[in-house]
């Protein structure tokens, strides 16, 4: 029987190191149990992916190194770890220990990325060269650790001065034969990433002329999503890929793509040379669930609380938070105002009952009333925006006191597009521990709204909330598009920009109304202040606000004028 | 006549490249008319530091780059700017270019500082040489920026695998004879820090065996305050320093400390050998209102709101938004309700008549029984602490209401102890476009308070504010001793894991009682999830809350246990 390599696609949670150990272990015996020869965790598996500032803690990295370092197991595991300071250096590694077997330091990360959502070079101090398991299970394995092998096929948006892979090459042109080089990856997701991974992989394996097997997290953790997809790539371009978003075991044969098989929930994809992984709009839906339900089972939340507005976000919003979490666990309360259509009132009810959600309506006419005339010698001759914001904010303190009362979690329903253009509430619509739309632009909301609906096979977002013209209804007869571009053109406008880096020339040079263009631009660096306050979201576009999109907030950001 | 060295310590604008531009020639200017041979900017003074993901986009880099080197100046000018990236690079460069009579590159940084507040290796390419700007006014000088300075004397968190300065030493023995070495930089602020800087000039001009001038942004840019203090240190030890908080230029005449002058306000201070800058509590209030004025001006904010609860951190910001923006354009709150003691409206009053603000008392009872009545299905059997919130979002209502309103900023007036600790509500007392006192323990906050009476020669705080017993008055009687341990005994507490990385064990050890130690820690990391939405508060401690300590939000902290 050929040797088999086990890639332990495994869903930490940060800083949990012993539940962490514990579940690699679980995952190990699986393996072991089918045949494994040894076994391959994620990048950091033992204190999950990003530990942030965990790291800046000497005793955290210690307990990670030592508790990876005595791992049971009855096949050898090579386990991704922090590993201490090496002599005379402050910073920790980001390394790989040989455990089960004989314990040994592997390997430790030589390009530590620090761009967009990646802060590597703040924490890890970067090694110089990539490590080889000799003789485990009989083979020799050259060991890298995720961004270690972007280089080479340039899929890096920054230089390096060094290409671990080129590096193994040059040893075997030096006689170093190698059976496969393993990859220890936290690669997050975004939208379509998964064409760019497999480029990777195969750009790895052509080079090396021998398997490349990446083994990757999955699951959210705080902002960041992982879809696993771990890859076995071979140098024909063929390539074996586990399923996304759930934890398994990925069993590799070496000599044959047909013969490699997962453990766990879901199928793998094999792909000819030049073959595609095709993602769907189902793949996004499920990134922003698990975004959310890993959020909420990481932090010990149980139940959700939002309001229902009758309006497509809130909507999405819900059928998210009750796949989730579960529709019982889930709460929608709609809150109409003097300003809100009977039609808020109903589409609302009408979601809650197809999604069997709990569904309550209270009705701020009241406290709205009284607000009024707590306020009026401030709202009389002032910015009537006051006035609208008001009503967001009673509605925010009404979520906000059912989930202190219940030990909820209130979410925020915005998407990228409103937030991008300050079309929101701070301390309003914006209130909540976490924005499970924050990264999806309008019409991608419309899209996954539809797709929830194909999933579950009816229409719990009714035709109405589909096809009304969205209006924050703060004010009589009050349209989204009075105050900003109509969203499939607002949808394109951001996404060139903060995705693609065009700028407002660039942008109008594709025909986009320049006026619009600039009104869009400087909407979006003037309301930066909002979304240093915003909740975390799932990433699931190419460049997420956040650590990946952080403009000074007090700049003169017309510095084009 | 000596040749004469201005160094222009300036407050740039992050952004504002036409603005910067101007005011480095208006500097340059008042030294060439003093009779300066040259001048020396700050780091990155064209754009302002931190330009943070500005730096992202090409054509900020160009704007930069071109202006820094078509600057008017009748003096050469060493100006600090963003330069594009090198042949087959994608980073720019942080960068020096001569203006004024030749334009040339002269230098780009070679130590990008990645911890902390900054985030340098995300944005720039390290380069590997320093510079050396020849015969400028017929001196030869070394050029260095900001970090290259500091690996020299050991004064880094990480290692660096070079050192500039000793780099320039060495070229010395080669035979390069220079006059100076000068160092543009961006040197963040924190109470104390001046003697670090200081040591750091004088190792370098030890090392070098020359005079070593240090030109040092002034100013607030969000939360990063920026103290000014160039100073200029000779090879036997004597330094002058500049001024904090004011813009000026620094003349510097090489052969003779006491022939250096100081245009601007303030006093130039000199020290001899083995002398030390004095830093008193006078220096952190005006940190800590040049933190709010300069966020304010450079925001385009001119009036400020806050509630006024009788308590000691209202009382403070008040003062400290009084000096900030005039107290004509301050306006105080007082919010009292059922719960509110008779005290808490005096003292908001007498404060606010002390100060000059205005200041209106708006009850919050009625609205407060409106808010009952809608939530009683809601709050009747649940945490009370849902209740507790439920006022301070009201008066966070009313307050955002009021700037909403009129175009005015609300601050958020809590402290780092109670930030810390989470004894505090989102979208309540949090809500707020600044927190001037984020960034300061309460003990910290009475100190600057009777400060700031002393400054003003009244008692604008008055007595009952400083003495009566810390109370949120959520509750009959609270106070915050009942869920809180005594607030010296927090400070110093937070103040051993926060500034000084101890753990629980080693804070215990210090002889505080272990259960109270882990609650403490405890809860500050459970807490994290508040943390990440407060808003930008002036980095005052060697450690802030922020960039600085940013924990994982759903992960499991406790992995001691």
């Amino acid at each position: 029987m050929a040797t088999k390599i086990a890639l332990l696609q495994s869903n930490p949670i940060v800083g949990d190191i012993l539940g962490n150990a514990e579940m690699i272990c679980q995952l190990a015996k699986l393996a072991s149990d089918s045949g494994a020869s040894f076994a391959v965790t994620t990048e950091l598996a033992i204190s999950g992916y990003p530990p942030r500032d965990l790291l800046l803690q000497s005793d955290f990295v210690d307990s990670c190194h030592k508790i990876a370092s005595e791992l049971k197991s009855e096949i050898p595991v090579l386990v991704g770890t922090p590993v201490p300071p090496a002599a005379n250096r402050s910073l920790p590694g980001n390394g790989v220990v040989r455990a089960g077997d004989s314990v040994r330091e592997v390997t430790r990360k030589q390009l530590l990325p620090t761009y967009d959502v990646f802060d590597e070079a703040r924490y890890f101090e970067a090694d110089e060269r990539p490590g080889i398991a000799r003789t485990i299970a009989g083979l020799d394995i050259g060991v890298t650790i995720c961004e270690d092998a972007w280089q080479h096929c340039g899929a890096t948006p920054n230089d390096y001065d060094n290409d671990p892979i080129a590096q193994i090459v040059e040893w075997g042109r030096q006689g170093v034969v190698l059976d496969a080089t393993v990859n220890l990856s936290a690669s997050p997701y975004h939208a379509n990433k998964s064409g760019i991974r497999i480029a990777v992989a195969r750009s790895a394996a052509a080079s090396l002329n021998h398997p490349f097997l990446l083994a990757n997290q999955v699951g959210g953790n705080d902002d960041l999503l992982f879809d696993g997809r771990s890859i076995i790539a071979w140098p024909n371009g063929e390539v074996v890929v586990a399923p996304a978003w759930s934890e398994g075991v990925l069993m590799t044969d070496l000599s044959n793509p047909e013969g490699c098989t997962w453990i766990g929930e879901g199928e793998i994809s094999i792909l000819k040379s030049g073959q595609e992984l095709q993602e769907t709009d189902d793949d996004l839906l499920d990134a922003v669930i698990i975004g959310l339900s890993d959020y909420c089972r990481k932090s010990g939340i149980s139940k959700i609380v939002l309001g229902l507005s009758g309006g497509i976000d809130s909507a999405l919003a819900a059928c998210v938070a009750s796949a989730a979490v579960g529709p019982t666990n889930v709460t929608g309360i709609s809150m109409p105002s003097r300003h809100s259509s009977q039609h808020s009132i109903d589409d609302a009810k009408s979601l809650a009952e197809a999604l069997g959600i709990n569904f309550s309506i209270l009705p701020i006419t009241d406290l709205h009333s009284a607000a009024d005339s707590e306020l009026a010698g401030i709202l009389a001759n002032g910015n009537p925006v006051a006035g609208e914001n008001l009503q967001a904010r009673l509605r925010g303190l009404i979520v906000m006191a059912h989930a202190n009362a219940n030990g909820a979690m209130a979410i925020a329903t915005g998407n990228k597009s409103e937030l991008g253009q300050g079309y929101c509430t701070l301390y309003g619509d914006m209130a909540g521990g976490y924005a499970p739309l924050g990264d999806l632009y309008k019409m991608e909301v419309y899209s996954l709204a539809k797709q929830f609906n194909k999933r579950l096979g009816k229409e719990v977002v009714n035709q109405s909330t589909l096809t009304k013209p969205p209006s924050a209804e703060l004010a009589p007869d009050q349209k989204d598009e009075d105050s900003l571009p109509p969203y499939p053109v607002l949808d394109e406008i951001l996404r060139l920009h903060i995705e693609d880096g065009l700028d407002a020339t660039q942008i109008s040079d594709k025909g986009h109304d320049s006026n619009i263009v600039n009104e869009v631009l400087t909407r979006l660096a003037r309301n930066e202040h909002k979304r240093w306050q915003m909740p975390p979201a799932p990433r699931v576009s190419k460049r997420a606000f956040g650590q990946g999109w952080r403009q000074p907030l007090a700049a003169k950001h017309d510095w084009r004028q």
